[in-house]
């Protein structure tokens, strides 16, 4: 029977048994302290003389627990019998137990394989799974459906360049950018409410901190709604709920990450600007004219925000029509449609979409777009669907943000950019 | 404030306001009676005189709740007022109202728009979200992480036939078959536990009403197991809470799709018999020797399992080596592998998997297999990974199966086959 390294404090005196990863080995005046590594956090085995086990050999010891104020968590483990389940060679190209910032973000993704044994990089995908545990969460608490939608489409809804061409059989298809076309579809069925979790595909030539070439995305569509606002309120209460969520699961990440994120009603104060006046604040705050809403003007935007409403978070609102796809819904030469900016970062792009038959018909020759070029599309349109609209969370993007990485790459396990295609 | 048609019985003698899809008109005695489908279910309006609106025309009504034992439910609307959200065209390709059974399997994939409107085709979905839902509970409450990693690789784990190809920049990529080479680096990491639900991969020219061409496979991988009885377990226990999940949620779509769940006392009875015995048992059935176990063995062997065990599933372990891909664990002439049968479908491959770095070197040369043509994939091994296995469940056959649908493709939102890769 097993016992994990964090059950450790209530075995006092008991013989137990522990299987994990051997983190570090330090000998001391014939004595040797091993930090053994398991799913649940490390131990400390006390081994009398010299341990012949290479860093990371994964082992199963036994022996009896013992309190030591002295031993990280305040017990340890005198070891009487060890087996070797697996000895790991000695080469390790980088160090597994030191802090990774010190290793460097291009060696960490070199060798992906080896750097996701070091407990603070595995603790970014801990994190990250309780993300979309809480997503899924509140989405279903909501009443929407979950779906899982084809990745390989004929054509592209936000144009055909950028997407990635698959051999298929004897013709070619394409990986999807978004599911835009499915989520309506699935509103116009009938189910009103649904969200995805899945993969996205980019084919930016883009290799920069803020760019993946395959991302997951967290996306939401929802049925009768008035305005973007409906939206950006439903947002609003998704990221709460996986806020507190993340903060209740992973306290210790965040410290160890020195992080902490906003109360529930820090962002129910999140301000809603539009683009205009975002632009212009942000060219009045960074000293120069800004034509569009750069990287630069967004760090400028949740600065502002978080000294005049205490949140570093912003709704950016009413994008020009030439700046959005075109099923966003107009507003004059503006459309209901929104950005929101995080920490810096815009971690989301929604807005309010078309859909009557007549609009989209009307709205396709100005973005030089057929009914016929553009495949099953229309066709969810031609027979009744509600005003609905949506949006999509980039989870490495959020990852990322939440626990202050510099680089969106560090939040995907396997990233993939123009270079990297391996591990 | 909107009203949901399961609401009504609440309200009766109020005024409320209800919105979504006309299913059906119809006229009796100078009155239209109107029935209004919305996400929650329908509902009966009642108009004086006729109705213009065109079936799948998109609808707000106003009106007063009024009990009426003859309406569907016990209660309808007297309509005072209508607003026309969205108009359908009349021109609709197949009835959205009637039973699917009588359109046929090839109109209802080959017109997905419209065939998903349909309530009872909409409710395979909403079932299936359910499954998602509670088998991501499960895995949680086992202590798993969710895991997603990416979808492009270099080089296939599976072998190299069968993958779709992907034009990656200046290079070429492939479409992953299975997650198994992350899976098994996360049991590495130190992760232990992990799970992932993502889109699977397989260029096989098959058209038959078991195969997809992509599909999503519910992932499971866990350290420190003993022997493959440790995942038949572990599957039963994902099984059971899948299946009470599904009937404490879905009554009424089981009910309608005329299909009963095992209970988990019949789950617990799954036999768990070996290949050869598996072989034999079908063989002596059909009366004709197989040499393999076919879609008629598997047909077969759940028979008889319903017969003697009192449940339509069987566990076959035992599977010969050259059956089995390289990384499987093996036992003498044969592996530490398994399938699982559910109502005469194999919906789960799974297996004990080869953790000593040893050993791997050792069988890689029998599977014509080289360390550096497997790319990263060595590596997980040689620096220490524990004892471990896992298997995967296919969710749309698993969806299949619980509502007793013909063809895989039904279960899968947007089917992907040789021919089609539209809607």
């Amino acid at each position: 029977m097993r016992t994990l390294a964090s059950e450790l404090s209530s075995k006092a005196g008991q013989q137990v048994e522990l299987s994990g990863w051997i983190h570090r080995v330090r000998e001391l005046g014939g004595i040797s302290f091993v930090v053994l590594r398991d799913r649940s956090g490390t131990v400390q085995l006390v081994y009398d003389g010299k341990v012949e086990y290479t860093p990371e050999s994964v082992i199963t010891v036994r022996g009896t627990v013992q309190a030591n104020e002295k031993a990280p968590g305040g017990y340890e483990l005198q070891v009487a019998e060890t087996e070797l389940l697996a000895p790991a060679e000695p080469d390790l190209p980088i160090a597994v137990n030191q802090d990774p910032e010190k290793i460097g973000i291009e060696a960490i993704l070199d060798n992906r394989i080896i750097s996701l044994r070091n407990p603070k990089v595995l603790d970014i995908f801990r994190l990250q799974s309780s993300i979309l545990q809480h997503f899924g969460e509140y989405m279903r608490s909501r009443e929407f459906t979950e779906i899982k939608s084809s990745k390989l489409i004929g054509t592209g809804t936000e144009g055909g360049t950028g997407l990635f061409a698959v051999e298929y059989f004897d013709s070619k298809v394409y990986l999807a950018q978004s599911p835009q076309f499915y989520k309506q579809a699935m509103i116009a069925s009938g189910l009103e409410r649904v969200f995805e979790i899945g993969a996205a595909y980019r084919a930016e030539k883009h290799d920069t901190p803020r760019h993946l070439n395959e991302y997951v995305s967290l996306d939401v569509e929802m049925a009768f709604i008035e305005d973007e606002n409906d939206l950006m309120d439903l947002e609003l209460g998704i990221l709460q709920h996986i806020f507190e969520g993340v903060a209740r699961d992973h306290r210790r990440i965040l410290e160890e990450w020195g992080q902490t994120l906003p109360s529930a009603e820090q962002l129910e104060a999140t301000p809603r600007i539009t683009h205009d006046d975002a632009k212009q604040l942000a060219s009045e705050r960074l000293g120069k004219r800004l034509f569009e809403i750069n990287p630069e003007a967004e760090r400028a935007i949740c600065d502002w925000a978080a000294e005049e409403h205490a949140v570093e978070a912003a709704f950016v609102y009413g994008f020009p029509r030439k700046k959005r796809p075109f099923y966003t819904y107009p507003d004059g030469q503006k459309t209901k449609s929104f950005d929101l900016l995080f920490r810096g970062l815009e971690i989301t792009t929604g807005g309010k979409r078309i859909n009557e038959y007549a609009m989209l018909l009307e709205t396709l020759p100005k973005f030089k777009l057929t009914e016929e070029g553009l495949g099953d599309y229309c066709t969810i349109f031609r027979y009744g669907c509600p005003p609905h609209g949506g949006f999509a969370i980039g989870l490495e993007r959020l990852t990322q943000k939440i626990l202050g990485l510099q680089n969106v790459k560090e939040a995907s396990l396997f990233p993939r950019d123009r270079r990297r295609v391996r591990p």
